[in-house]
């Protein structure tokens, strides 16, 4: 999109309760009239509800219901997160680009977005299927002042904030598997990947990418993950708007992420037992070397998993494993 | 340089004991007899001492004692490390480019050297000054199957390959300063710099940056460093060759990090803890929000410094601190 066109929705959108005089937006943007109004119908074609009176102006009254930089931004109540938003099309990951930008000085809170991903991934490098524009794709750049060991703490909060957010605006109780996975009736609907470059004691940058599956048929789903995969439409029969939803996840996330920073881990830890799948009940853990049937007790103050092993009694931290349930 | 003089420098390098005939070596590079002595000559140039007997053929006697990729590989007793160099005269800083190649899959081992530095950093971005080819900087790239918890290990682990080399290479006793510089009498003559990306669970790539002060003399240090900077000159009165130091320190690394990663991290907290810088003895502690005294008692299983503090006798686990001490 042109910087003209950029910097006349941020005016506009600046200016969202009152109307603004075409004579202004000339000014401001140092073209024509003319040029404005040719402007105002290509926003207009691009689904933008813009009212203009005579003798008042410009006033914008909907954005269209497709994700972009503008429409994300538009009306985001947030302090720093999502205040610098790279959109794309299509792109075969957004993690990589957060990284390369990260890596670039990207401000802490930059976000990155796409409509589609062809070449997405979650943990372990396992593929994810993103290749549609029915789902949420995006990563986010924090820059966070903890130490690295604490670091997985911030998937399990980034996984709280997916589960409020679907509980409070789409109405339905997911549950959280440790680490990084959200469920609906036992179907994964969403996935996080955190990803952080470091030093020896402190953070440079952690990338968050989240994927949610909104609006998928069951059709949509390839066969390799049909069984195991749901989306908000499946569960709820409904399509949901994807911008709002992407900003109360945002607006949620800051506002957990400024709690936890202030106050520790301590919130986010209560919050996520309340969601966590098979809590306090048998689960199969599978570690590179071995494999054992624990009660799951919960999550350790640097995010690791507890789990009291049934053949000998021991409760363990495990740090990195798979797990596995009896239904 | 040319991949044929790449090819004929490998050739002789593969066949260093005996001679290998021009008739050979025109075959094996499909060039004329004239050309390989083309070659041999520039090679004689660059220091290279080859000895050409008639009816026998080439032989290699002596590699030219200058940092390159070839002097680093030639004789180099490792399984994996630095079987792939990656070598300039001069670049902004190793670490960056190690990054990159990691980022593009480069091979675990693979290591990145320079003459000379022009921006070189330490720990927290710190400038490092490596403006010189009288220092030894290189990064390693691994890929350790380690959890991303434990990683600061790496660094101890680095430090002791150091403070080996140094004393039964060169003769000097260093200390380790925590977490990641060698002192020689107090005054820094090596620093380490790791950092790593990583999923929530699995470490993706570890790059350890290494500096190492060797042939400056005393004015070759900036005003800034010079009252606490030191080299291998300064403290020995002799100049060291490069290519051999930097083998040693290569050789020692891969001995001592296929140890720990079979056997854990107890022999390297062993090996660092004689050569700890102050242990046992009353240490300022400075970190972000505090500064206090305590006795210095070693390094706790994860890394970090663990230290009793005098105020109240409670030791003290942490994570990232500047200390200082009391002469």
């Amino acid at each position: 999109m042109s910087s003209t066109r950029q910097k006349l929705i941020q005016l506009l959108q600046e200016n969202d309760t009152k109307y603004i005089s075409g004579q202004y937006l000339s000014d401001k943007l140092n073209i024509s009239r003319t040029a404005i109004w040719k402007h105002m119908n290509e926003l207009k074609k691009d689904g933008y509800v813009i009212e203009g009176k005579a003798n008042r102006g410009y006033r914008i009254i909907s954005y269209p219901n497709k994700v972009s930089e503008n429409t994300v931004r538009w009306n985001l109540q947030t302090e720093w997160l999502g205040k610098h938003v790279v959109h794309y099309e299509s792109v075969p990951s957004t993690q990589p680009v957060a990284h390369k930008l990260a890596q670039n000085g990207a401000s802490h809170g930059t976000v990155v977005i796409a409509n589609e991903q062809t070449e997405a991934r979650g943990r372990m490098d396992r593929p994810w299927y993103a290749n549609t524009d029915k789902g949420m794709w995006l990563s986010i750049v924090i820059r966070p002042t903890i130490p690295p060991y604490i670091a997985p703490q911030l998937t399990l909060l980034t996984a709280t904030v997916l589960a409020e957010v679907l509980a409070d605006e789409v109405g339905v109780q997911a549950q959280i598997k440790w680490p990084n996975d959200l469920l609906i009736n036992g179907k994964k609907v969403a996935g996080i990947l955190t990803e952080m470059q470091a030093e020896q004691d402190q953070i440079q940058y952690v990338i968050i990418g989240i994927g949610l599956n909104v609006n998928q048929t069951r059709e949509d789903f390839v066969d390799e993950v049909a069984h195991r995969a749901t989306s908000l439409f499946v569960e709820t029969n409904k399509e949901w708007d994807l911008v709002p939803l992407i900003q109360r996840i945002l607006e949620t996330f800051e506002a957990k992420y400024t709690e936890y920073i202030a106050d520790g881990f301590h919130q986010v830890k209560k919050t996520w037992e309340d969601y966590g799948f098979k809590l306090h009940e048998t689960i199969e853990i599978k570690t590179g070397k071995e494999r054992w049937k624990g009660v799951f007790l919960g999550v350790a103050e640097d995010g690791a998993l507890l789990a009291k092993r049934i053949c000998d009694q021991v409760v363990k931290k495990v740090y990195s494993a798979e797990i596995a349930w009896f239904d």
